[in-house]
């Protein structure tokens, strides 16, 4: 490492403006670009990867814990939306309205023609639609719990989209289930939070607030709402994954009901929650740094990636040769249960080009073998975790059998630099409102520099207080699960208070 | 096996009224469901276990053949159809019209607003959006080939819907791919197609007809279209893949060019090749039988199902600790380079519903176990390939041993059956348009019996002459790629001709 500041391989950096390093991080390691449909995006080879290690990982713990994947209808008829009043409010507004179902050629042109006599809509999600479903297929005690999983496209028009974090169109899975009784819909909302918050932990290195949504931020329609919120590197809040109790709320529109053990009609207690392409981006924004994205090395769909350093032709078979045979011995290797993946760069460009493509994708592991690490039975290994410039040469039996504890060791890395950043950006010490006033004013508010935090202080709980935040361009994010149970004053009116909050800024 | 007629399972036979019979396998086997809106179905658990199981399989194949997988929009501008004459003609008639992106309340109700100033299609397949993408990512003959695939939903405006076979909105994995050459390009159809056939015949146990399509049958746009055509139980035939060869004709509409080696700057040659959830139906119509589904153990998500037998509440827990030992024992064994797939049944109902539920649903190996199997230390067998009441009593250590090869036997009986079936009305006889014409005729027009097969013949060629085909709801299936290079008259014209082709009735 030199002592003079290096070059970067992201222009600008984090510190110089933010967003636009988010833009160009995800263009430099090519996870998604934006469609000619406006808010549309294209998710890219390297980002579908990424998603489509996401959808294994949590599909698993998803049927571990009982649950059913199934595939509802992407339109839905306007008269649903209609029974819905909590749900109009909330994504009615927004929504992609399918009004004709062909096309006529006119001078040339194409005009939609064949009215429909109701308008569809593309599903902002799919509470109704499954709730009708539920309806015909719940009709005893026996049939419940009904534990129903669907992964899928929805859409919401977004009027100031941005990659991966408000696009029109996204992919997610929405859990939806029906319970006999409060007390299970309640456990069952919580026990999808914990898998949540443990596959959010565990395999994306991102360390959450678990708590549950004012009023103001809940769900529409929702009992409850709980969240995991992430801090980004700006220090905004990211909701990382919903959970929802939704009482007998969308039964009772939907018709959901069920003869109890005495024989009684009841209307079934129902949850939902979700996770989406979003999370991309906040695995985008905790993680990377100047050079790029960094990929945890649990997620990442190439865990290592082999460059070939060939001086001359004449050499080419034999480094392949051994490229091949050490990417064999590797994928031997168990990590976190699965042989480790490992990708040798045969592309005919400069090693020092497809180096820095690799930072920049923020592949865990970069190895390059050449003739001199042939003599020596050696392999050069540069971390991600560490400085682009950082290799080291080590034997390749040592190297092989360390693999994968060196992944395990990036691994907790991105985790510990995470929470160490959230924690020194958590404060306390704030009092009133006109201390957060000035907390979260910027002091470049033309281009305003990083700042802000979470704060954590005390709330009184009345939800028209938190129309006082939206000037501040800050929410409550969360009354965090592990409360105080102190008592102080509420930040916002200076009552007496009880409930511990985290207010801040967010995507 | 008694010698009088059994009851069976669906009502009714396929005999007696093959569509009717196709609705209550479906129906019987809870595999999808119509949903209220017109076209769309429901796919439940047991079916989307089926689909989840041939995705991960094709998709595994596909990944194989060097191909990644992205995501591209839901939507499409208008004015990419518009850039497409061929396509307009096949697709553009049939497609869901975004026309606004708002909802506003009046009088209660809910009104479209915020009219686009652009309409946008709901896919009704990707090669304009994906073509648009291929000329951004595509500058010289070193980013090529090109090899993507999409897992993804589309939409085609059904007007006779029917579950799994013709639904407006489906299911499907949609390869897109780009080459230097036309000969590349090419291969690489071929290679997909022999992908297809592999997966179709091996995994789902469905004989298929590798062929190419005749011009009239051709996808929109495409220079050749291959398939592979399968022989349901009432002899119609059901297109099961398809592989296009575009030539350079959506390269030339997408502007998807490359310099080449001597830096000029040339069209790229593009494949296209899908497969969808019509499969299933495939599946169902040509395996099932009178008492409902047949699934396959390679594509069965359930393999064996462990019906408990509890005759006394006291004997409960010792009947399960012996149901879930052999189930442990069993997930031991290896089908098909996976542990075996079991499922025990302990719902609070009677064992003879729950077996028959379970035939119904196609399961391939159903056991029951109770006290006096457990005193034997045995197990009772029975196999979905035989008739529902024909059940086994094996060892227990002997059928742990066995399943696994059990298993094969019944996929290699699936297979044994319907192409013999298949190979038994594949007509080879006929020689003129007239005895095509009574044989392609039912005796009953109303209600028209299980008649025809398909007919291998002559034809010259002429593309004409397909739409004499049209009045006898006939068309040419293929034009098988293993040819006789026999010399003949063709079937419909009498004229001299050398290609076989393949007629029949089709879904």
């Amino acid at each position: 490492m030199t002592s003079t500041k290096d070059k970067t391989a992201i222009t600008p950096t984090r510190e110089n403006d933010y967003p636009e390093w988010y833009q160009q991080v995800v263009k430099a390691s090519d996870l998604a670009e934006n469609s000619p449909v406006r808010g549309s995006m294209v998710i890219k080879p390297w980002g579908y990867g990424i998603w489509e290690n996401i959808q294994r990982q949590l599909d698993d713990r998803i049927k571990e814990t009982g649950h059913e994947n199934a595939y509802f209808p992407l339109f839905i008829p306007l008269s649903f939306l209609e029974k819905e009043a909590a749900h109009i409010e909330g994504f009615a507004k927004e929504c992609a309205v399918v009004t004709h179902h062909r096309l006529e050629e006119k001078d040339g042109r194409l005009i939609p023609a064949g009215p429909l006599e109701e308008p569809l809509i593309v599903r902002p999600t799919s509470e109704t639609i499954i709730g009708d479903s539920f309806s015909r297929w719940v009709e005893s005690y026996r049939d419940l719990p009904l534990l129903i999983n669907q992964w899928a496209n929805v859409v919401r028009w977004e009027m100031r989209p941005r990659i991966f974090l408000r696009t029109t169109e996204f992919l997610w899975q929405e859990g939806h289930t029906a319970h006999a009784t409060h007390e299970e819909a309640l456990q069952e909302t919580m026990t999808m939070l914990e898998v949540y918050r443990s596959f959010v932990e565990d395999v994306l290195a991102i360390p959450v607030i678990v708590g549950e949504k004012s009023p103001g931020e809940r769900f529409p329609g929702a009992e409850n709402t709980f969240t995991l919120e992430a801090m980004m590197q700006d220090r905004k809040a990211l909701q990382s994954c919903t959970s929802h109790y939704l009482g007998q709320n969308f039964a009772k529109g939907s018709n959901i009901r069920f003869s109890n053990m005495e024989g009684q009609l009841e209307y079934a207690y129902t949850t939902s929650w979700g996770m989406t392409t979003r999370l991309i981006g906040s695995l985008i924004m905790c993680h990377g740094d100047d050079d790029g994205l960094r990929l945890p090395p649990r997620i990442a769909h190439k865990q290592i990636v082999i460059v070939p350093v060939i001086p001359k032709p004449e050499l080419e078979a034999q480094v392949l040769e051994y490229a091949e045979n050490l990417a064999a011995e590797l994928r031997k290797q168990i990590f976190y249960g699965k042989p480790l993946t490992v990708h040798i760069d045969k592309r005919d460009k400069r090693g020092g080009e497809k180096n820095w493509e690799w930072v920049k994708k923020g592949v865990p592991l970069r190895l390059e073998v050449g003739p001199r690490d042939i003599n020596e039975q050696a392999v050069m290994v540069a971390r991600r975790d560490q400085s682009p410039k950082n290799k080291q040469s080590l034997p390749k039996q040592q190297f092989v059998q360390q693999a994968a504890s060196i992944l395990e060791d990036i691994q907790r890395n991105y985790y510990v630099q995470a929470a160490t950043y959230r924690d020194q950006h958590i404060y306390r010490h704030l009092e009133t409102f006109e201390e957060m006033r000035a907390f979260f004013t910027p002091k470049n508010e033309e281009k305003p520099e990083i700042h802000g935090g979470f704060v954590l202080a005390k709330w009184c709980g009345d939800p028209v207080t938190e129309e006082m935040l939206s000037d501040l361009k800050v929410t409550i994010r969360c009354l965090p699960v592990k409360q105080s149970g102190t008592k102080g004053r509420c930040i916002l009116t200076g009552r007496e208070a009880t409930l511990d909050a985290i207010f801040a800024k967010s995507y």
